[in-house]
């Protein structure tokens, strides 16, 4: 026995954005036309239409990203999570990407020790491994705000940068301020981002908003 | 120069769950106690406080998932994304967990192949490598509407059982439908499930409810 329901993944995908893209118009109209798919595709990734009015991004954040992932820079990712969003198929050389890698420094055996060391959580002591990685990657950070902090001290005590900080943390202790701390910091450390302010944010909105620049970018 | 936020972990972690509590007291209220936790780690893992009028759950959907667990049963996720968000921790045998497996089918090399042979997409074609595997186990979607519809029809046509769903298929066509639908056969088929109505849902949801089980059953 069968339930009717739609199987056709095209059709799905297409009638999905149909809707986001109705529901949202309004909010949508507001932004600029180049960071509208990524927009979608944030709202596509977690059944919500109205993230729009919590989105905030530096105004070259679409051409950094895409400029970033063309020239087959790194992308950094604070959780194994967000790099399981990353649909590595617009990332790969035979489908026309740039072979990016993706890195996950979390699990390393050294973090825990890092971690006790330096006083802090294992995701941002993780961030300690991310220096020599830096220099014009894509940075998508999905969970936690403490790493989202630590990447900006690091940046504003001289560490290299990074071309693009996709900014989602989530959560309620931490989410909302480091998010407000990359929009408030950015123009000061010329960093370009995108991230959602608010307790809302999430490993599904990292690895989406990477997707959409690797759209963008084949 | 540092920025003033909270590092600790332990701290981060007790303030996140005062914060729900105190916010959807009402709410978590009206369920039963046992189930209190797993509402709790789901609204931690969104950062949103109002999910508990969306949650639905058969009466003993706590006991079944704690018993699979601790039976070492295999628990079934459709994303590589929901098993990356399993703390393993929990289930390690050194940990006092049982050393479930953690399985997830999208990727094997016979899915694109079955998808196209049945006529559907590879989430709900991936749940045909279920089969062996599905007698008492704990399954976990977080994606794709289609692999709920897929597992319902399997199981009302006489598929073993799994111990308990876990429903969070999450977008625009077919998530809110094929949740209800769970809720709806439910009974008819004798199945304990969790599952949250509506368009909300997710990888992070669904890794979030295996973890408060896994807990639970430590």
């Amino acid at each position: 026995m069968a339930f009717d329901y739609e199987k056709d993944p095209a059709a799905i995908y297409a009638k999905s954005f149909q809707i986001i893209r109705s529901e949202s118009a309004e909010s949508l109209a507001q932004i600029p036309e180049s960071v509208e798919p990524l927009a979608v595709r944030l709202m596509h990734a977690v059944g919500m239409t109205d993230l729009v009015p919590d989105l905030r991004f530096s105004t070259r954040c679409m051409a950094a990203g895409i400029a970033a992932i063309q020239q087959g820079n790194p992308i950094l990712v604070d959780t194994q999570m967000v790099a399981g969003g990353i649909t590595r198929r617009f990332l790969s050389v035979d489908h026309g990407g740039a072979g990016n890698d993706v890195l996950v420094t979390l699990n390393d055996p050294l973090v825990p020790h890092l971690a006790a060391e330096i006083g802090t959580t294992r995701t941002a002591a993780a961030m300690e491994l991310w220096r020599p990685h830096l220099d014009g990657a894509v940075v998508a950070i999905g969970n936690a705000p403490t790493a989202l902090f630590r990447l900006l001290e690091m940046i504003r005590d001289g560490e290299s940068k990074p071309a693009l900080v996709l900014g989602f943390p989530v959560g309620f202790v931490g989410a909302a301020e480091s998010k407000q701390c990359l929009v408030d910091e950015a123009d000061a450390l010329d960093l370009d981002y995108v991230a959602l302010l608010g307790r809302r944010g999430g490993t599904p909105l990292a690895s989406a908003a990477v997707n959409a620049l690797s759209i963008a970018a084949l």
